[in-house]
């Protein structure tokens, strides 16, 4: 097809998809003519995956970039291929005191070998977590590594395991790498509406029980 | 203590503090000059909150205004105020086709009923994981409502425990509404993080059960 039925398929301009293509962010269509290429299915199906990346993982263009190439690189391990993912769809950490820091990846580490867990994850998700930690000190819950943390590790750990297992249950390598990198830029979003969702709920069900009548 | 004292303390630049004020997110200091107030430890808590929404929240200033007047509303009841922190804390949803639209949130409505889950949460909420099943199946996974939301929707109920209990713990209204605030913008970002940890590890575990020698 013609960049004019890829952008009427996809719903994106016709500019934006040659942005797109100059930032690499698109593979080039096959040359028809001196200034006429064709596209196919998998130009549609990578422009979904682009602003999917953009709107609901709010990437910057130079970040899909990276993404994308990590996707793109055959011979590239699963494993490094996830830490790019992951370390893209995480917030850089904010400047805290090497004190507060240390006290609060002190609290990560010790949660994380309390459960056996040997993994060591991307860098950029650890500092991420820990500068949370940081954060709620600073904003007077510096008890939250103990009593919040362990719900979270818990429930991250059974959406995880969904997670793994759906990706894998995707097949061959291009097609794992395909769900690995939507599951994980939809998933944050997902989560974050049904803790809200549960939250409406939980508070639902304690309102009942303090206004019931005591046995 | 002075506008340049507040700075320091906060680490935030006056130019910065006086928008603050002109947009209404931090409350006047008290006059104490024709050109100068005088603020408190209030002034560098709020400045806090204020970051934390912007930078880790990822708000805009209109919505962190929006957040805090609810807040600072002292009888509004703390179920609409839980709604106006949890709707600007959710992406706005993106356009979708009627029928694809509709089919989502059955499943979402579904998933709810399916649990005994009554409450009718604030809207955004519902409709942005609506929004998510509706990328999902667009990005060609229109089965992670059946397969991947069961899972989602346990580990937040764990979390939510957890949110909801802490909030409480914090005695007074105004103390609850602060850690709601606090706890919903940095939970998110925890919850991602702790996520991609949890998949490491799972998928680590994956690894060694395939590669153990089979008894």
């Amino acid at each position: 097809m013609r960049i004019s039925e890829l952008s009427e398929r996809s719903g994106i301009a016709v500019a934006t998809i040659k942005y797109y293509l100059r930032e690499g962010l698109l593979p080039p269509g096959e040359r028809t003519g001196p200034n006429q290429a064709s596209y196919g299915d998998e130009h549609v199906r990578r422009l979904r995956l682009v602003r999917a990346l953009i709107e609901v993982g709010g990437l910057p263009v130079a970040t899909v970039g990276d993404v994308l190439r990590a996707v793109d690189t055959p011979d590239l391990p699963m494993f490094s291929l996830l830490g790019v993912v992951q370390g893209s769809l995480i917030s850089p950490a904010p400047a805290a005191s090497d004190a507060e820091w240390e006290r609060a990846y002190e609290t990560v580490r010790r949660e994380m070998d309390r459960r056996g867990w040997s993994m060591k994850p991307a860098q950029p998700v650890i500092e991420a977590l820990t500068a949370v930690l940081v954060r709620a000190a600073q904003l007077g819950y510096p008890e939250w590594g103990e009593t919040v943390l362990p719900a979270y590790f818990d429930g991250a750990r059974i959406v995880a395991e969904t997670d793994v297992a759906t990706a894998l249950s995707a097949g061959e390598r291009d097609a794992v790498v395909d769900a690995v990198v939507v599951l994980t830029v939809l998933g944050d979003t997902a989560l974050a509406a049904i803790r809200r969702i549960a939250q409406a709920q939980v508070s639902l069900e304690k309102l009942r029980s303090d206004s019931a009548p005591s046995a």
